[in-house]
């Protein structure tokens, strides 16, 4: 999408055609600087550090990283040990280990002479891929809110309520959550989109009111305690969220909290989407029930960073000394609180059967 | 409550017998410091300033501060204005034109040398009062917890989220919400508290957090999008919130994000109760549709303070230029998700006859 008029992925190649470019994450929202990867080490630094986050874009940049080292090495020793070293860096993310996969897959086949421009061809298309489900689930998303815009009597802008960020930072490009938004945008339908800020890792302040922000959609940054009562007050007209998991009954394990935005919608009558790159979906888990919640470490409760009077970013300490913290991740949204999951293949009702029949494939390996 | 073992009211008369202590809450959770009030433009300036909150503490306050000024000139003509100017310090603030009238009642009949003895009684019973009215809440929900730990077939502790502050620091001792977690603690009845961060002024983490750390309550810090996930979990088993206002239908207006809590509260069938001394109670509002919400300033939320690396207190952006934001400080949970209202005369259901039974004299007035 564009930032400041000029259009950006999260990850391109540059001119010289083999070095990478990708945003350094760490720096949002007060700093945007871009990075060159010139080595598999890079690359890998690049993912543990959360240089580059999101499932999608850390899968693109593992497959960019296996071709840093195989312009140096092509053997299949140092093909292996790429392998090994980029899987080390987030070892949960699924599409790590997918996109890795995929590219071992490809190149091992392979005479080593052949390989850089296989891989490169290859993470290429990994990256294409990407782009192009987010942009069908921007093309399903879009009819939704072409669909409430005709009914709004006022012809006010649609009011969109997200939280966390499932925008293109976390994608190569479009997002998720955030692709029917572009869309509407791009096409002169007004649209503005509540941000909920997203503690404690405020990707919603600090990820998506940026991205919003550059592309030059209207937008509003609110607390994550405040999305309950815009709801009573009839200031949202539709939810969409994105998801780290999505079980084969259709319950949505999301960031922490979008649980609860989901009981709001529902009890205010708020059509509630998630936007579910069929990836995500695991057809192995019965329902939510059964998804291990991560526990993360204290300090991200206990202490913020932003830009503190010296232009500089500081942390600052936002507990008193000795108090407890508990840091669960995610939470679970029940199928029967989700309106709708929109996929690449078109928007169905969150249950088993609906996704089962769209993606016969998947359900039944 | 207790500050490391040694007893603290929020406001008390020092060993001079004319200056008033209090507490200078604008430095939790980072300093605990008392400050001296001399004058009434002392006082005037702690309630604007909000070295002093809460509607029952800022009442107390005023009180006092019609002492200070009596003190020094009993005139009529100086009553009056100490009075004026203690009123324009938080205009919208119930408790304090309330304290304000009750004084001048006392007063205005006195001759001027009877007054500053006079003054200091009734301020003296004034902050007594609340005192009692918040021990009569804690020993009502008191019962709520006695009855729920006698069920808990782990005999482990009794597991309470509440949402904001509505502790001691808001009163005059004891606190409202808090009341009756304090009693139970006091008594070895095993309690643990899930104190929301109550973004964006962070009340529970910087004040909550601090008062039960000080008084030895075991408590756990979470950010307010965890609430949900901990009642699925079944690891809350009750809700205590305090209330700024409640309609004479048990509607509840309450700090932002109460709604949410509340919503969860009921889908995972767990108890939701909100302790309410009587004064606040708006028996002239028929319903929560009908309380105007207060939007407050954009840089509560797109900064935030905390101690910095230097040890000073520092604040810190957290928001990308240019991202516009919203600020509601409180939303109405409708009485239909309220278990019950904790009041200095008993629990009762949340509803319009059962608040009307119980205070007769107010609801009829």
């Amino acid at each position: 999408m564009k930032v400041n008029g000029v259009h950006y992925r999260t990850i391109w190649l540059n001119d010289d055609g083999w070095s990478v470019e990708i945003i350094d994450q760490t720096r949002f929202p007060h700093r945007f600087e871009t990075v060159t990867l010139r080595s598999l080490d890079e690359a890998a630094h690049a993912i543990r550090a959360m240089l580059v986050r999101g499932a999608p874009l850390i899968g693109a940049t593992a497959a960019y990283g296996l071709c840093l080292q195989l312009r140096q090495d092509a053997s299949d020793s140092a093909l292996s040990a790429a392998y090994d070293c980029l899987l080390a860096t987030r070892p949960t993310a699924v599409n790590l280990r997918w996109a890795l996969d995929d590219m071992r897959h490809v190149l091992q086949g392979l005479a080593p002479a052949a390989r850089p421009a296989a891989a490169y061809r290859r993470a290429a298309e990994i990256a294409d891929d990407d782009v192009a489900i987010n942009q069908a689930i921007g093309r399903h998303g879009l009819a939704l809110i072409q669909a409430i815009a005709a009914k709004k009597p006022s012809g006010g802008p649609v009011n969109i309520l997200t939280h966390c960020n499932a925008g293109w930072l976390a994608t190569v490009d479009w997002g998720t959550a955030t692709a029917p938004i572009y869309m509407a945008h791009d096409r002169g339908l007004p649209v503005h989109v509540w941000v909920d800020e997203t503690r404690p890792r405020n990707q919603g302040a600090a990820l998506t009111a940026w991205e919003l922000g550059r592309h030059g959609v209207p937008h509003t940054v609110i607390v994550d305690n405040a999305g309950g009562h815009l709801m009573q007050q009839g200031l949202v007209d539709l939810c969409i969220t994105g998801t780290d998991r999505t079980t084969a009954n259709g319950d949505v394990c999301n960031k922490i909290g979008t649980y609860l935005k989901a009981l709001a919608a529902k009890d205010n009558g708020v059509p509630f989407y998630v936007a579910l790159p069929s990836p995500t979906i695991d057809f192995g888990m019965a329902s939510g029930d059964q998804v291990p919640i991560e526990q993360r470490g204290a300090e991200e409760v206990a202490s913020i960073a932003g830009l503190g009077p010296d232009g500089a970013v500081t942390s600052v300490r936002l507990l008193p000394e000795g108090s407890p913290v508990a840091n669960f991740a995610f939470d679970v949204t029940p199928a029967r609180l989700v309106t709708g999951l929109i996929t690449e293949r078109g928007v169905v009702p969150a249950n088993a059967a609906a996704l089962a029949a769209l993606f016969p494939d998947r359900a039944a390996a």
